[in-house]
């Protein structure tokens, strides 16, 4: 999507200046993946014209194949956004009707071709929530990956002002999860998505669990909102059998509240793939997170060693 | 429409910087009318959210109602726009599929009551192109208007990139302008519209005018670009039976090169309310159309006072 | 006033850059109101010139009626601010000697005309400052609003840059709060407008509710400072005969600093003309005046429904 | 005074972006001749605020002396700008009443003390404008250098705006060229200041010449205006008794329309210092009005260099 | 080179704004080709620094290869540049001194591997002017080209402000041109560098192929400077044995002046490869260059189809 | 040095836009010291060029003599930062290699005659990181302050990215401080460049004591980073004998992390020269150093009236 910003401390329009980036959930994982330094892809369907034309340039700038990005008839979908502060709540306005990708529908992928020489999938529950054709062509890609013994992380992803085209997250996303090795996702997303409750992260993650069978990685991201600005985050983990939290984090200043659940996601596919220990794989995803909200815009442009930095304990310093 | 513009010298979406204004051409129209002191009010259909609000904001801050402005589902049209310069086009693209006006349909708008102590309608041919229902119900406002006796004047704005839903021009806008006592459009639009040639404005004008017998007025802006920046306007028009032409005003500087027929437009409807002279009334359009390109955006901002400046002969000199 | 403002973390005019934006303690509370969907009219003297065009303009798109805004010989006053940071105080430079409103004179307004049809009028400390005359047609407009039952709401805003013509606020307020429903200050306005003392804020309003009878509501906003840009509010009032105290609230990240008290004082005046309970009234005039922290320039842009969700305990969650 | 200026192709405060920077005729001139490098100073009355100390730190960057700058009570003048673009015309508002050099008096400056080791005496028209009292200590200014031999250059700068204390500046003005060796303006200013007229410059500057007995130089910018951005200058000149007109230069894209008069004053007496041929002088003059329409503010920041480029036919080549 | 430029209308560093893009000759050719759809790469000498890779971030964005951009000691090159307006020329001042390209020698690129598949060479005269060392690697890529039989393009492009190192350009760059099957220069070019006169540009062109055996293709930019904004562009080809001459454009306000030989360069690379006619080569060529003059920054962003509007004689009219 | 600073939240280069400001480590303490108003003067090696013209602009602007700023062949020396924020670090890239300063040696400066008048000589441990041969040239300085009686204060201020010519801190930093009667710096800083090590900060700067005989004040600034934005300073002092500590100063929001132990040197020196008392000196210094964290750029531009507020307990409450 094409993101359309307004100052801070302005109302969304209040004046003339928009700041425009792009966004969306699974983009912003391969971003950021691709600031970590792994090879990535985005197989999406967008319109002909010259917004798609600037959003491909900006991807291939990330090194992101976008060989992938396939054709498709309708809109490159829009998001406005008013950041909040302090008390203020952040506004977003999605104009995402009759883009593309909405339209999509089975047959508009050659999976098996998108995925030859693929490592890892990653999808989140927003795409099925935007239609019912695109949910059965993000279907299709899930069996396609499972069959092809491509690992699959799934980020719940709950957004309330989706999912208008007839089913409930929860008649849907059970299918998705089963197939998923790394599902992602905050308390409530657990709730809403897959149905499970649980007094403590550890029984959710543990129901969650017995539903999902092939998931080696089950996490929520713990969020206690001060202000708009003012977070403190923990992980859990259910990994491989165990169960982890990640030390506790607060940011103090954020700078742009968006995308920092994709960072996480990001974060627990590098860890994943890199670390063994449990306490690094949710440490690391937890600080990549956070790491984004010290930029403007939708990615977190954080590469390892700035991640590995606030791990270790660094707390801004200057290194000069 | 909310019309998203990339800096000067830069392609769309080149730096992440857009301008945002509102624009349209019945819109434009409206806030140069009520910049030269009269009472306007807008007619129209958009969505219940915060970009209507603040578009409802800017035509209060201009003194144009809104009263009129009815909620209807469907998004709020986008255009992006890239300001040429020299040799290089001003390139637009429309995101307005499946806008709420483009949704609209007969029986929307209670015509009767909008029109309530209305002295004056103006409407262009982008309407009737956007979609089959919405020409339906344009075509219902012009019965409506004729039937209470208001004046119309009609902008025949023929755009290419638009009329997709199966008519041509020439098959609908002739039933519109039979009711119009004003008609404006450039020789290529009476020609795409109205289907009528001449070797001359004047033959063109008089051609026009035999399948519009109401029109009292119309007239072609005549137009010689020398580069985006740089362009030569002459108003040519049959007023009454006689025929006028306007001086020829050369505009070396054009700040943006949107919204300068649509000035036009309010300065014929204005003079016409004013004047008397045929001589005066097309040069006062000509030099309201000029004047708009010195400002940044859809709107004509100029004032009366700063168009018969103009009309007097000043060239930009300094008052203090 | 014009505000004009530096960039913040310079010096005043220490960049080309300003930002300009209107305020003035009145109208602050009209635009606040407005935002809160109220209907508003400003009623004023200023000079007939491009300035005040501008700032009816916008006056207008917050739908806050101009109509009594009176030409008068004079100056548009101005006000140059630099916002602080930190421990760094903002600094105000006030250049509003000479300004219109200042000049203003007994006579100059038809009060009863102006007050036709209004059902709330709301003045402050600042306007009989600013100089002997205006002192008096303030007065005359206290006394025709009591005359003619309309409730009077009075924040004693006490400003030491100003007060220069001669009288101390002690000499004139009091005058003005004896006829007033509505008295807002903190304690050292209390103390220098209204000369009470007291050990508690519930004291201090004790022993002002003496001296103002007709006040049923007096409070008091209550402000820890930790920085400029970080702040404990708690606010305090008598209220028909009981004493309440909001909640206490911290703001880690105010934007501007300027129009908090402004905020609280329209948050008041809504509570108290649509909520019975003196906590919900205390606790919403509190969170109308965080709000305006989270915006850029003097005026709260607050919805009732943004602050009615900071009183349920929001904390800058996003909706989406 | 301080000068906030609107972006290109706005209405005045049509945004919230001010340009601030300063200006005034007599002080363009300094710092155009201190850019030149001349050694100046500027001797003035200013309010003791930090608008001043902006000023004055401005200043000093320039090398202009600012220790003859006198605090006086009165307020730092402001003029608001809108600078015109192709046939609509820049628009200027001051906001210059009560300021503090319009406060001054005879009596307020020292001029025998000021005028130590001063070479050269530039004042305008614009002075003895703004106020009886200020036209007095300007004259006590004009006797105090003439009598200490320093040679006085008089821009007539006439402003329609201004003058509005009683007296016409036909009545004033003579006074004050009577001393002045150079004697700069307009055709019109010479004949709204000086009474003068003619059916050419040679005639006018010829007569001016009768009534002006000490000047040796008497010059008239001849400006043939396009646009707001396309001007045609020349230069006319009676020196030493002969005439001498300038190249004609063509300018087709003026940044900013303010300050090409003082350039051209700084101009002549740069050059009437330091070249003895009447065409030079003219042609400098020219070329260093013309350079000031490069650069945005008032000030003209070209250097000896840069002019004499002009002057030797340089047409905006790159030099790499 | 990291180009830093001051707002127009402004000193170098007179505000604390910069324009940060890159550009360099050779580099700004290749983003040129680029963006007319042709595969490029660069081959160059970096700094391992944020610098490089934001540079190769930008170059992978237009789809310019990177992969021979070679890790060396030294600094990333920097440029000053104030642009220029009307008679005002634009600044330049050089920091390349110590640039890791500078400090190139002999062996440091294996250019039989870099040249693999590769169709075409272009190299400009720049690159000897810089250092001995670095003039002698770039001669062996000359070697290695023509030994592999690709094509070479030269642009003689002549900097009074480089060639330090000793060696006057006529020593050095005839070696080159003896390789090279395009040549391309302004007159003065052709003068300086291949020490060849005439009084038309067809008697310099065919003088200059005397000396110049493989030259297919010798062209001239031919350029009127009527202000620094305001030019003539001609260009003059000898090409294949026969003389041609463009059509004679006119540009009335450049927007970046830099960059233009480049965008020139590119042009007739690739109307070379891709047309068979002389005059629509040559016009190809002018068409190109001018459109860069349409962009800020030292990149054209010209696509082919932009290019052939303005030959098809496309004057700046709006598409819609 | 030129300073070139991202945009918040940005990487460096991550758009177009560079603040462009002046600093380093001396220059700061000037600056610094002259907006408290002792005079001041720059003591550097610079080339001839424009950035060197308007470095010296500024200075002057804030009235720091630069009559001895010397040209010298090299380059003026470059900085880029990007400002970190919460856990993100500040990065700077340094491009200072070949500067003119770093090709300084023995004999370029007539210190004799820069040090007449001299009341203070400053200097940082910076200064002879960057070549043997400025090392050389900047202990001539020391040497002959020394024998003219100048105080000398020294800031150890150790960079890891510097100090590249052979030596370590160790082996030169001492023979310096041994002439100083003020030294600064971290607890790193000691350890680094003295070679004390300490359990308490009082141990650290009495065994410092010892090796540097002739230094009346020692002080380590204490920094305790919660983040970038967000961190507690206390000062520690030895002076004349004996020990004293500075209040815990709190700073939540820092605008611009660079240059807060340059604004402490020069508190230390201001206080040194104006006050007794150990405690004021060395809380003046710490809240010095504080303020210059809420301006953007290397300078603090604070007054001693706005240090002495923060002193007094003020917490950055409005005056008005």
């Amino acid at each position: 999507m094409l993101r359309l910003m307004a100052p801070k401390g302005e109302r969304l329009l209040g004046s003339r200046n928009l700041t425009a980036t792009f966004g969306s959930s699974e983009c912003n994982v391969l971003v950021s993946l691709a600031n970590m330094g792994l090879p990535t892809g985005f197989i999406t369907l967008l319109p002909d014209n010259e917004i798609t034309h600037s959003f491909k340039k900006e991807l291939r700038s990330f090194e992101v194949d976008t060989n992938f990005i396939i054709k498709k008839e309708g809109r490159f979908g829009v998001y406005y956004i008013e950041q909040g502060s302090n008390m203020r709540s952040t506004k977003v306005i999605y104009d995402r009707d009759y883009s593309s990708v909405s339209l999509g529908k089975p047959g508009d992928i050659d999976w098996e071709k998108a995925f030859e020489d693929t490592y890892w999938y990653h999808i989140s529950g927003i795409t099925p929530a935007l239609s019912e054709s695109l949910c059965d062509l993000a279907f299709e890609s899930v069996l396609c990956a499972d069959k092809m013994n491509i690992p699959i992380s799934f980020d719940l992803n709950y957004r309330g002002k989706l999912w208008k085209w007839g089913k409930s997250p929860c008649d849907i996303i059970p299918k998705f999860t089963e197939k998923a090795s790394v599902i992602i996702g905050t308390e409530e997303d657990f709730n809403t998505c897959l149905g499970v409750e649980g007094k403590s992260p550890n029984e959710i993650l543990s129901k969650a669990k017995e539903i999902c069978p092939k998931a080696e990685t089950l996490s929520i991201i713990n969020v206690q909102s001060k202000s708009a600005n003012y977070k403190i985050w923990k992980g859990e983990m259910l990994f491989k059998g165990n169960y982890y939290e990640s030390e506790e984090y607060t940011i103090y200043n954020i700078y742009d509240g968006i995308g920092g659940g994709d960072a996480f996601s990001a974060g627990l596919i590098y860890a994943q793939n890199n670390f063994d220990e449990g306490e690094s794989i949710i440490n690391f995803a937890i600080c990549a997170g956070l790491m984004k909200y010290t930029f403007v815009g939708d990615y977190n442009l954080a590469t390892v060693e700035d991640i590995l930095n606030v791990m270790k304990g660094n707390k801004g310093s200057i290194n000069r």
